[in-house]
């Protein structure tokens, strides 16, 4: 599984607290935490607080690489900030940029200029791509399945190879009324995305928004992400510090004959 | 979910001592405890040590019914075991029979004869049925289907319900050597199975044989079975008295929009 902890998000009191304060410590223990625990990527999201947030990304940007060198998830649904976080980004671990719709009514051309981004960065830099276009986002598989076959479809075409993309079915809250039929949904779209070309696009998702607002977060999102895995899910962006979440990826990775069977399987996973 | 609570069992130490000392308190408490839990049957087997299987098994119901009238799930490869069962077993709150395969070399009718007793104890008595013939159990996912289907076509045949079948896939420890593929290739089977009649005959399994062995068994059965209720499991034996194991029940049956999701859906699981 490729993990992208979530944590360096301003949606977080800590970090929106640390960005306006300009505190490096909170960030740099966040970065370094993250990368034991197992992240390969982590992601970097402004949030919404910050006035500045091109300068912000930036700043974040410097201030995790003073510390790490683990690979950035660039978060943000502003080409301008991605680009102002790629313009001091390291990339000799690779990077991601997160994310693009196929196309937006006020953009029809976002994808194109996600993956421009992408090229500019380098080969080992991928993108995050949503199932969605500029009609929102879709309620049903096929539409989903749909979309993602766009997407490949014009990274194909442009030279973009399809294993730097990241397709991202959308999952939603499943406390939100008739948002209950979407869990299985997306289960189904994930098996058939993985055949849209060989070899396969990586699927991911923001898992913890499954669980928003509910009572059981950490349980649903580890039941949820266990079914995911199953159907061919190969990365996701989670709180890597949920102990109990990191055991459930080790163990489905184990049962989905990804990692081989030890007695000590749980503990060689965390360390590999 | 149908579960059916495996914790009458002589290959328990504590079962194995109170069939031997007819110590009917253990036997009773392990039938009510797995009742409150959320049991809707409770297996019953006599496991190996008895030497009057046929008398232990009469004792054993008899036993439990004292005490709860929680449907039974008769537990024996052998078809006179099972008969001497079913001759004192009260049938009001339905049954199963566990289990048969499709045939065996020794006996190529034991599937009929495992409907037979099922048909004289009522419609309210099913029959749960590996996917395993007199060549053993299939290792790939093709063979495990065609068994079952053979199975459903053979009941339907002489009418017998599909809707009363428990097929069961057959999990294997993940331990044994080169059997991690198996896990991936039963969840494969049951999405196939459950397209077998409409409606569909139930899928089953006896989760906890996954984890012999291991370090991990709650975790590995937890992880297991979220996933094969995301492919069509309905039913499964497995330890109820788990609670965490029944999170991951309710949890993915809410997931799967078989229960609606309220903050305190686990807690409505438990009690209905």
């Amino acid at each position: 599984m490729i993990l992208i902890g979530e944590r360096i998000n301003g949606m977080f009191t800590d970090v929106k607290q640390a960005i306006a304060e300009k505190n490096e410590k909170v960030i740099q223990d966040l970065a370094r935490r993250q990368t034991e625990a197992g992240a390969k990527y982590l992601d970097v999201n402004v949030g919404t607080a910050a006035a500045d947030q091109e300068g912000t990304i930036k700043w974040l940007v410097e201030t995790i690489q003073k510390t790490c060198s683990t690979g950035l998830c660039l978060d943000s649904q502003k080409p301008a900030v991605i680009a102002a976080g790629l313009s001091v980004m390291n990339t000799e671990n690779g990077g991601i940029l997160n994310s693009t719709p196929l196309n937006k009514k006020s953009d029809e051309d976002v994808l194109d200029k996600y993956l421009d981004m992408a090229d500019s960065a380098g080969p080992g830099v991928g993108v995050i791509t949503l199932t969605m276009d500029k009609n929102g986002v879709p309620q049903d598989t096929d539409t989903r399945v749909a979309i993602a076959a766009e997407i490949v479809q014009k990274a194909m075409e442009r030279g973009f190879d399809p294993q730097r993309l990241y397709i991202d079915p959308i999952i939603l809250p499943v406390k939100v009324p008739n948002a209950q039929s979407q869990p299985g949904n997306i289960l189904n779209a994930i098996e058939q995305i993985k055949y849209l070309a060989e070899p396969s696009p990586h699927i991911t998702m923001g898992l913890s928004n499954l669980s928003q607002g509910t009572n059981e977060r950490s349980l649903i999102n580890r039941v949820f992400l266990a079914m995911a895995i199953s159907r061919g899910m190969d990365s996701a962006i989670v709180e890597v510090l949920d102990k109990q979440l990191m055991d459930v990826v080790a163990t489905s990775e184990m049962l989905m004959d990804k990692q081989i069977y030890s007695d000590s399987f749980l503990k060689v996973y965390s360390t590999t």
